[in-house]
């Protein structure tokens, strides 16, 4: 493996040179040598600048050209775009199936997209402008509109003959799409099927009519767990007709779910939208201080708890110590029921309407393990400070304040979860809310109740 | 949708009393109205004992089983499997792809394992065992031996009939992997290309000679990174010798995706392990229990950095409300660090060695944040306590503290990362017990410093 990293780092350094010193390309040779992923990381470069883009994407073989901006970000489209004749453009994207020239148009400023979609062939013009109108992050949004659809009443014979000519311009030959003369969706073939049955059945008669589908304004979380479920390499989107729009393939789903798991990630730091970590210091802040001041009123909200017992914590200061462990402690056992939940919400196992009895699991969870880190806990502070109800104090705060960590880090996820909001991003900071307040609250109330055996 | 929903749940209904009340069931019906994801959810029901699972996958349609059965999650299929004869699940195996059986195999009893491995024929047990000894986190763990491969001194029309041969017995047909005399991997060709080329071309003149391999012992993390970075359809595993030993399928890494996002959610909760939501509480309490005593710890070093201070706060009560305001936002100024540093990590975006001076951003990010948010809560913190002192000591610690947030958040997750550990599970209790320990100590510190004018 050594030596195959060391030979693409060579290759990487001798392409940017070569686009550098403006040397011309074999862009034949160069496909064969590397693979267009590799590319796109070498004009990804910070070395390479507009100009370089330019002179790169000026090249006669188009194909190529779409071949290295098809694996390209959405930035580094933008920037090659912006860089091209809209005559260029054009032919590149003849080269380029069309789910992903919506996505570059859909990015691209409202006339500049018009002006492309014009010069284009109608039925392609027409066809994007479909795709075009559906949000990203939806099933619609995520289709092509290249797939291999034939008539029930077709025959092996003239099947093959068909997918031998639209196989070049679709992106999934494994499975082929059924109509009826009405044009409606009614079934799939497994090509492997067609080419080993006699050439004179009809397609009726292998198919298989159990086609999954889906609705176009379908989420695309929804649309990933829906392909996922039912192992499938493309997954037909329909309208109510019943008439194939398109199909969501494979790599499209698998770009969905890291989107989805990255964005989980920041979420549940308290980042919201996407930050990268190389990125604009401006853009840093504007991501995170918004959400800094949010968790600044709850630590307000947290810190008046405290600011009640003030007179008890001038007499007795240790509380003002031990009780951090008790409000610590309950944000981390919130942090675990919290995580456990939001993992039952992506694999849409859990919802509050069916599953909210399970509460009663995390209520005796959070007392068993509140009772045992707990007397740990009391036992630690009793030899500490020689004061047994000190300690008792201690046992009955982590009991009380980790049973309402366990129903907190249940119930908020699925109660965010069930109005619409996404419960990686907001559920942390009710729940640290409150299991400090509560933990605060608790710990210095029960001290006061106890206090004159306290000081 | 809705009347879609509605149809599955009484066809849901439907199978579970049929199979209750043990009544024929005609599978061919059965398989085409029902999807074998379906299929399993209804065998997955709390409703469904062993008894019911024995005389469901007692049918003759064995081809039918071996659907279902690939279909269900390791824990159903280990309990299927427990249920049924020797020769029935030998059976069920001649319908599944071997990278299914290995993993069944692999999650078997040694001495069933070996038995059922012996009544195979010598083929198939000689591929499997070679599944077998490869981990399962591993690219060997994840590849099926089932693909095409061709010499590539085949032309077109003696390559369609070997695939039409092949293809009903392999997972991934539009990959076609081409070989030399000597059995090394030297091409891949697109079945498209093949389907449309003239039957006389040679294999080797229509592959693309840039084929993408990983190693057998690549982590599966990266395996997935690859196939996604290149969106393949098929990875090819090769040996040192370049032979191939399998390929790994897009459907088997989103499996392997799903498990590490879940794994990285459930990680950065702070629970070891897969725990599921409705689970046992027993195996609840032994998954989290642990990580809250290490947790408990770190909440006692925080905590002595306060009883360090007991005196001052003796003095000054008020200070025991204000240091929680000022740890608990060092604590999430460093989880926004470290989610988007752990998302770098996931993405292979960021290591130790290169990426170290963006530290200094984070340096500049925690200043400049921290001022923004000490300023705001030492202007309420004055007017509160009518004590510009204090007001000022808040800023300071402030500033300080979100430094240190931003510092730990980032080089911890990369350091952890560096000495190979799983980021997301261990970060977060260290960054914690730095921004509390270092809050409390930076601002009770600063308050004993300027205590005359605080009383």
């Amino acid at each position: 493996m050594a030596s195959e990293e060391q030979k693409q780092l060579e290759q990487h350094e001798a392409l940017l040179e070569r686009i550098k010193s403006r040397e011309p390309i074999n862009t034949e040779w160069l496909d064969e040598i590397m693979h267009s992923a590799d590319i796109v990381a070498v004009l990804d470069d910070d070395a390479i600048n507009d100009e370089d883009l330019k002179w790169f994407f000026n090249q006669d073989d188009k194909e190529f050209l779409a071949d290295v901006l098809e694996d390209a970000d959405d930035a580094l489209q933008a920037r090659v775009v912006h860089q091209l004749a809209y005559s260029d453009i054009i032919r590149i994207f003849s080269f380029m199936p069309n789910d992903e020239i919506a996505d570059i148009l859909g990015d691209l400023p409202i006339d500049s997209r018009k002006r492309l979609l014009k010069m284009m062939k109608a039925s392609d013009s027409r066809e994007l402008q479909v795709l075009l109108g559906y949000e990203d992050n939806t099933a619609g949004g995520l289709m092509t509109t290249e797939y291999i659809a034939l008539y029930q009443d077709l025959t092996v014979v003239q099947a093959l003959m068909k997918i031998r000519e639209i196989a070049p311009k679709t992106e999934v030959i494994e499975t082929i799409f059924v109509l009826n003369r009405k044009r409606q969706l009614v079934g799939w073939a497994d090509l492997r099927d067609i080419l080993s049955e006699d050439p004179a059945t009809l397609l009726e008669d292998i198919m298989d009519p159990n086609v999954v589908t889906v609705d176009p304004l379908l989420d695309q979380e929804e649309t990933a767990q829906v392909v996922r479920k039912y192992d499938l390499t493309a997954l037909a989107v329909v309208n109510r007709r019943k008439s194939l729009l398109g199909i969501v393939t494979a790599d499209d789903i698998m770009d969905v779910m890291v989107e989805e798991q990255t964005e989980d990630i920041l979420h549940m730091g308290g980042v919201s939208g996407e930050e990268e970590i190389g990125g604009e210091i401006g853009t840093s802040i504007k991501r995170r201080l918004p959400w800094l001041c949010v968790n600044l009123i709850t630590a307000f909200i947290a810190a008046s708890a405290i600011a009640i017992f003030d007179s008890v914590i001038a007499q007795v200061a240790a509380l003002a110590s031990v009780m951090t462990i008790v409000s610590g402690m309950g944000g981390n056992a919130g942090s675990q029921t919290l995580s456990v939940a939001i993992r039952g919400i992506t694999l849409g196992e859990i919802n509050l309407k069916d599953d909210w009895p399970l509460v009663f699991k995390e209520i005796a969870l959070g007392a068993l393990n509140g009772a045992a880190i707990g007397l740990i806990t009391g036992i630690i502070i009793y030899f500490r400070y020689h004061n047994i109800y000190l300690g008792m104090v201690v046992v009955m705060a982590m009991v009380g304040n980790l049973v309402i960590a366990g129903v907190s880090g249940y119930l908020i996820p699925l109660v965010l979860e069930k109005i619409g909001q996404d419960p990686a991003l907001s559920s942390s900071i009710f729940l640290t809310t409150m299991t400090d307040t509560c933990g605060f609250f608790i710990f210095l109330g029960l001290a006061k109740l106890f206090l004159p055996l306290l000081v």
